[in-house]
């Protein structure tokens, strides 16, 4: 098992990477023009963190890294990337740059931008529908990643990342309220980063009590993460961001800062952590790389 | 079981859009906007055609209806839906009108109309991890759907729907071949009517002998079908069709008519479907209902 963070993060981004460029079709498959797409904004150099969250939590649950673990992350980081490739669009963010390279539509067109974005969803689902585990461990890692990144089903449950998005653009230009950044936030990139602990789990086998936890963990951590973005969209230049910066205050966007301030958002993402890592209790020293990483996360510089 | 295609295919339209009804977040669930266009664009009055197909074939493996076809049926449809919704976006074709109402973008706005696909792609992998079926069977499903519907993984598999929706847009303005336009309707959409009708058999257990005799089936018939809609695209009014009619041939779209001719084109249509009804045989009776739907798919009036 690696020991620094910085060879974990560098663990993870190997092995997911590994594993996207063994799943996506190469850029000269038929038809050319959107596997080269999909490989534009799939290799634009993101750090892996939903991968290696679900790759950490089931080597945490297992013991040992099971052989499916990167596979699962690789699953995950095409959902990503095919909501940033469609938020970036001219209709939604309009966004020009991405990870200091150009967008998917800047780079091949609106038509087939979204059309990389629709089949990095459908690849997504055809790599855990072939995930080497029990088909029941399957169905249910398919059926929390789809509720994670959807609408919302149901006026009880907390709508995912789909519905965060909406949610985002309807709240444009307006105040933003505490109740309506927390809900953005918990849908829009909680949902994804909770979703990617809780398969994790599921692949290794874990129990109901577990996957409990889990949840509850990344639900914590997931807010904490988002906050400090919101932090670092303040607080850092476009360079250090690799994206343009201050862009969410420019569009009053919901962000944590514009709501409770600089220093209460510090607060608040650290005791969301101290919170996080309760729930991680149960697994004992198995799970200090998850709070490792955590820990990384919430104290970049900012 | 009903007795006339008229009855089959009310009872089709019937279950699936009880399937829907109920699958669909309510449009005032928050938030409401991508609800109200998913509900819009899904209840739009499709024939349900795919749907029909998956239940009709469940029905004749399994010798009664399985209590999970309807949700199959629909999930199925979601993706259909999705597909239409991104494909009449400004960026693809630019439709204003699908089956004589405002397109979702325009009744929606465009950003509202890419995040209402992108969920309804979504909810329908959701649909099946929660079919009522074993898991293995659940888990294949979802493997056959996101291989039929995405760009076609490793050279020498056939591309799916997304694939083929590539090629119909890189083949524009240029002179179709035989070989281009054969490859993009069995992409485009021959590979989601025939998972419709393997998941169909999929569903109700059907063993890997019939699973093939289904594939081939689906095929031919898939192909068959589409030829006879660009054969209507050439022979029908805007009024019959609810949509622009001649829009393939001012855009210089690969159609089956421009290559063969239109009499040529009935023939293979004919002839595909009498191919198709060979790989049923194996089923006897229990097959009629397919065949008869197959039947009037293919003629219609032309």
């Amino acid at each position: 098992m690696p020991h620094s963070v910085q060879d974990l993060l560098a663990e993870g981004v190997r092995r997911t990477d590994e594993a996207l460029e063994r799943l996506l079709p190469g850029p000269d498959v038929l038809p050319h023009s959107i596997h080269r797409a999909m490989r534009h904004s799939v290799f634009a150099g993101g750090k892996r963190l939903r991968p290696l969250l679900a790759m950490e939590t089931a080597r945490a649950v297992a013991g040992s890294l099971p052989a499916a673990a990167a596979d699962l992350g690789a699953a995950i980081e095409m959902i990503h990337t095919y909501s940033l490739i469609h938020d970036d669009l001219p209709a939604l963010d309009n966004d020009d740059l991405r990870r200091g390279k150009p967008t998917c539509h800047v780079a091949f067109g609106e038509a087939t931008a979204i059309l990389a974005g629709d089949a990095l969803q459908t690849l997504a689902y055809q790599t855990l529908s072939q995930l080497d585990c029990p088909a029941d461990a399957a169905v249910q890692i398919v059926r929390e990643v789809a509720i994670a990144t959807g609408t919302g089903v149901g006026g009880s449950l907390a709508p995912g990342m789909i519905g965060g998005q909406v949610m985002d653009i309807e709240g444009e230009g307006q105040k933003p309220t505490a109740e309506l950044v927390e809900a953005i936030h918990r849908a829009k990139t909680g949902a994804l980063i909770t979703v990617s602990i809780v398969s994790g789990g599921l692949l290794a086998g874990a129990t109901a009590k577990q996957v409990a936890h889990l949840r509850a963990f990344g639900e914590r951590a997931g807010l904490a993460f988002q906050i400090v973005d919101d932090i670092l969209d303040v607080t850092q230049t476009s360079e250090e961001l690799g994206k343009t910066a201050g862009k969410d205050t420019a569009t009053e966007k919901a962000t944590w800062p514009a709501v409770f301030g600089l220093e209460a958002s510090r607060e608040q993402a650290a005791s969301l952590i101290r919170d996080a890592f309760t729930e991680l209790d149960e697994f004992g020293p198995a799970a200090d790389n998850l709070k490792a990483i955590a820990n990384y996360l919430t104290e970049r510089t900012y």
